[in-house]
């Protein structure tokens, strides 16, 4: 019966339902979302997907104290303080695709921090500019041919989200725009860039969820799937 | 007793207390908001407005219907079909003040049209510059000179709005940022480039309500109280 | 100068500024919003972009009357009703590039025929999929085969937007999904399917503005621009 | 007069008024919601509800700590932590009434503890099944026989809440949709979730507060007062 | 592989994909929702429906224009207009299952009307007890009996809608809670009654979305699924 | 049973349950709310509360096509087109309260008039002051005397509603703070001025919903049903 | 010069300048807010208070340790710690006003100890009835003789705030609705209520802010300014 | 290239890129934003801003742990605890522009004293205006002379934001609001001050962010780049 959705088959155990098709069905193994698991919990589920798969594992938003106490349990395993990542299994970087990670500002650094070291630990090859925010255009527009020599570019930034719109307009590939929580009052704990990063006037540009430097980094990875298709399928 | 508060002379009638004293106070007689008033009604205080007052006398926001019927009344006056604005003794653009209205698209006109009609019938030298939104950013690099000669810059613009972050780091001078409603979905009826203007990564950009080509060219004019004062009292 | 953001070539018509570099720098002609402008203003820039740029030109968001006007002005052009339309010089479907556009009902056809029709006139392999809404959850998974043969899929939804979470986790490729309008009272005219879709716990999904099949015909656009790289330059 | 609403009798504590009819009019005593109450209140709160009905009492929402001194104060009860529930004298198991409780995550455990605790306390028969959200639909599908053998489902979801819409179109019996503030970002505290479930696509699903797996257990029990009449009245 | 979510057979009619496996799986075949749709695609959809499905067949919020067109094209079926809903083979009224609606005040009866009139064509025995907001609370008092004499009571309330939380207090059954758009001001087209109803101080009180009588008739259905095996499989 | 609530009979209609208590309750018949009325429903609604009370009797919000037909078919009664309102039995004048109602501009006029037009009806001695909105201070301040010498002043004003708070700073009796939809953009509708006048800074100033001329009206009512007492039973 | 708008004398003490003026233009002297003063500063501010006025010196929201420091320093004055308030020279009870101050929940009783205590400070007899929310409608059936015997009645409610038009509709006085902060979800913090009670179907019921028990307090005692007139004035 | 967009030069630390032109197209070198900058990278920024630029360098919001940090490291600087301030090279008070900053009660010091201490750093003569709330009006008109003396007035208001309009309505020159977060419950962390600010009847008011006294002081110091050229180039 599972069959109808796909490779379907999962692990049942009682706190939660590990999906063991997903690296089947989408190229990759579960990915653990952190918060609200003990150590104990996630060390659980860790290794039913070292065991019952063959990518990379990994382990988002997680603080250091938790994180040595699941490496600890595992023997093995490292962990990115400035990521909050766990990760078992890198993939190696020859996917041949390249990310760009962009930020307006010094403070957006950690959700950047985020997408750069999940997008690296699933195989793509990414480069990191930061603060180029458009206060000071010409910061951005030094690093345009970087910019152009990348497959996508993940534009991770607050306030007003400026830059998303900016970059949207300047290369050709695809933009997926990261808002931060960066800022204060009117900047609504990052709603303001969500909304204007989804109301861009630079065409084709989409967003993910404030904050979600793993978002960028999944959506970044989808390409791969259209991408590598392409390559050998036709 | 009223004199506690300036020149505080009033007219009553009825429907309405004229505020005499404002030229006095601040430069110029009190504009009428043309919305939910008859053209009786603003036929009567624009003659009380032109017999109590030596400036100009403005009527914002009035269709053409009104408009004429008011005209008719009157016997004076002209009306500016773009800017939906009747006007009786504009003041001549001698003030030596220049004010840049710029737009980011061709749907934030009307706003535009506002701003630079009111601003030029009270007395400033107005740059119109159109549909240089940051999508297609050498629109606007090319007319970054005629930026700078402003003394003030009026940015209009729906949508996300960037266009005022970027011209706010470009430009010394005072920076207006007017939100339109330009826009749709999660443009929120002009409210995301509101809080996206407000939140402005370029420091010192300053806010007027959405569409409110009148608040900037007031905002403008305001600036020419210090600097009229500049140039003679000091 | 401009030749710091690229071709940056513009021509100003007053009340616009056509951005004449976009082709080259993006792939396509700038396309024409045509809410808030005259026949005779789209027909102006129409003309430009045809004289001065060799892909296809699209006007969106016209109404019959309108896009009437603006043919017989320039003597050709089709009109898609149904999309609300009007193009010059379609692309021919030769890129490769298979999309999948999914509607959840019935009542969001209208936004999904504005992707498909761009999508289309922009190069891409169309397969339009609809009504298949998670209620009746059987007639998604009839063409989930469907699904997996498109390179990236658009999901159009309204209500709760449930159906992109489902075929984010269904499929591989890129998904981009389109809030709707469609429902009332908590649905919020589009915001809650927005906020859902980006809050999806299928990863990597991102999002467009609500009601913008153009916005996810211009994301997937984007995508070929990457796999065309692909395929010649590695 | 207080016969006018029913079973009016009620004790007055300074504090508090104790609603004793309420076990006549409704089938249950009050519930005792814990925060904002001291220890000694909500001893002498239970002391009056233990003394003046015959049903469980119930303490919602209560410490550890403030648990362990109210039981130390009554010198009986039970607390179980996970559902920060504190009860005596919980019905059996003997109703015949069968309540499926489901979450989308791991991380919606906390709110489906609290559903299936209080729901058993007061007689329901609670079957969980966890963290079988739609990004891995199979997981629900296998599951789709226990779901159609319940009386009532609970769907405890956060995020996008998809999960309820889903459910709502696999079975005919009542769905109380709980949605939770799991997620970030667009997520919104739990009112993402909400809204999508008040939008759901799927006929007749209703919807609790965010996070109250009380409302949710209450809202089941409700049903057994329909039931419990149609098999002996009729 | 369909049968993998219950019966799932369909039948694509391009525009849409009718449900035909809905009245197996739910009791009742799927309601038409007739916004967005021309005559002619309901009467497509209805003819589908009549033919493989034996229940009840509705369409709701259709206009009488066009409720007219489709009748005469089908040659059968009824019009209610104040529910404003097309029904075809209603169900005869004999399943014991008897539901009161209940209104707070004049202005949202079309709402109640559509939830009596749905509830009536599914079978279901349905008491209007109209206009007993609180503001003259005895005209609720006196109607307790009947709201306690229902299966379970639907309460359609705009403004503040504090009579579901009085109602929900008064009886034991499920209350079934609809916010109405009834009100202006800090009403907010019904979204402060949605709120008010979601924090009910009465437990076990759910909610549909605002002015939906047709989802407040189809949660009341669901009651049926379940009493009704009661009844016979236990 | 019922006169635990107070005097609580009424009257059945169908369509409405007449309160004809309430003019015992609280000093003054059932006041009708006319949208959503039909001329018809309206009428036998009046005719019951003509007969069976004796005080004034009041239908708001009631376009004058309407409110011909109701008096017409009543053959008595007054409309007041400015305030919407039609009315029988005004009471005479002679409570002995004053109630100043005092608008910030000319476009907050209709929900001032329909303040003071039932605050005559219901026996309020009125003084309109209106325009004396903050921006031309010395217009309010010239009217100080005015406002001191009501017993209840009802403030009225849209866009920031500043002018609750000025006045509650200067006077001593209760302010009744009525926020109108006047004004654009961030006014959002009147939700500013709302906000606004609850967290004014002058203590002790009320306030009652968007528009709501009526609710101050009533308000303003209820003092006397205080200082009647005070004079009389004391 | 000040005088033109009363009773203007000041006092600047850097940091503060104290409205001396107040005692004679509202009868009380200024009520000091606590949060964000240090311990010498409102030591300042009341020293300046007790020297040039005559009536009650209140502190409000403020902790312990604060007011244990401001009452050492200056050698007197009492401190209510569940009203969280410091006051000197509190009025004697003796104006003959009666406010009866009720609560929904226990929850909500810290809000109301505040306008209690403060209301009794200022001179009021205050009632306190606590506990007799709507879900046991008859707890507050059983008070409605003591409510009616109140000149105003201060109802203090969270969540859904239904008992505001619920004493609304039973009372003729003066209802002044104070929504809390208690509640969780759709409560959001004390919004819903706040939107229910200004959307009240009850007549002429007035709110404040959220939690406002100060506000409440000073909307009573405005009503003895007017009261207080009536008895000597006329 | 970077020619393209002014003096563009700038200096990548890694973590952060330096916008050195600032200075030259600003007038000010770039301030420091110090929230999420640990000292070490505040102290890399600021030495390369002190040996690039030759004007003030400022770092904003930074703790006084922090601060005594980067002091040690630099051996330079001061520190201003109140405006929460560090400072290198402070520009002298003589560009002859004189701002008043204005605020309505005590609680809005703090960020009063944050756009003061800047506005002094920057070389602006500022005088302190502070409590002058429009609750005690006369407090506010006592100074009106001082008001009128200034060059820019920037008012800072919670709550209801009520004085920037009654200031606006008082003087000619650029008035600059800082909405501030002061107040609780519907003053909705400074957002019901922004919108209210936003929606002045004072006409050419303008707004910055919530607690923005940065912004403010940022904007007024833009006003000298207008009057400095002003005086010297015409």
């Amino acid at each position: 019966m599972t069959r109808s959705v796909g490779s379907g088959e999962s692990v049942r155990l009682g706190f939660a339902t590990v999906d063991i098709g997903r690296e089947q069905r989408q190229g990759l193994p579960e990915v653990v979302y952190g918060p609200g698991k003990s150590a104990a919990e996630i060390t659980a589920i860790v290794s039913v997907l070292l065991e019952r798969s063959t990518g990379p594992v990994l382990v988002t938003r997680i603080d250091p104290g938790e994180a040595d106490a699941v490496l600890a349990s595992l023997g093995s395993g490292s962990y990115d303080r400035s990521a909050r990542l766990l990760s078992w299994r890198p993939s190696p970087p020859d996917l041949g695709w390249r990310a760009a990670v962009v930020t307006a500002g010094t403070s957006d650094g950690a959700v950047a921090d985020e997408a750069s070291a999940i997008a690296r630990a699933i195989g793509l090859d990414v480069t990191d500019i930061r603060d180029v925010g458009v206060a000071g255009l010409h910061r951005l527009l030094e690093r345009v041919e970087e910019l152009r020599a990348a497959d996508v570019v993940v534009v991770v930034a607050g306030m007003e989200g400026a830059l998303a719109s900016v970059i949207g307009g300047l290369v050709a590939v695809p933009v997926i725009a990261v808002p931060t929580s960066t800022g204060y009052g009117a900047a609504l704990e990052g709603v303001t860039a969500l909304l204007a990063m989804l109301s861009s006037c630079a065409a084709g540009v989409t967003v993910v969820n404030i904050d979600s430097g793993f978002g960028a980094a999944m959506a970044a990875f989808r390409l791969t799937r259209t991408g590598a298709r392409t390559r050998t399928d036709r």
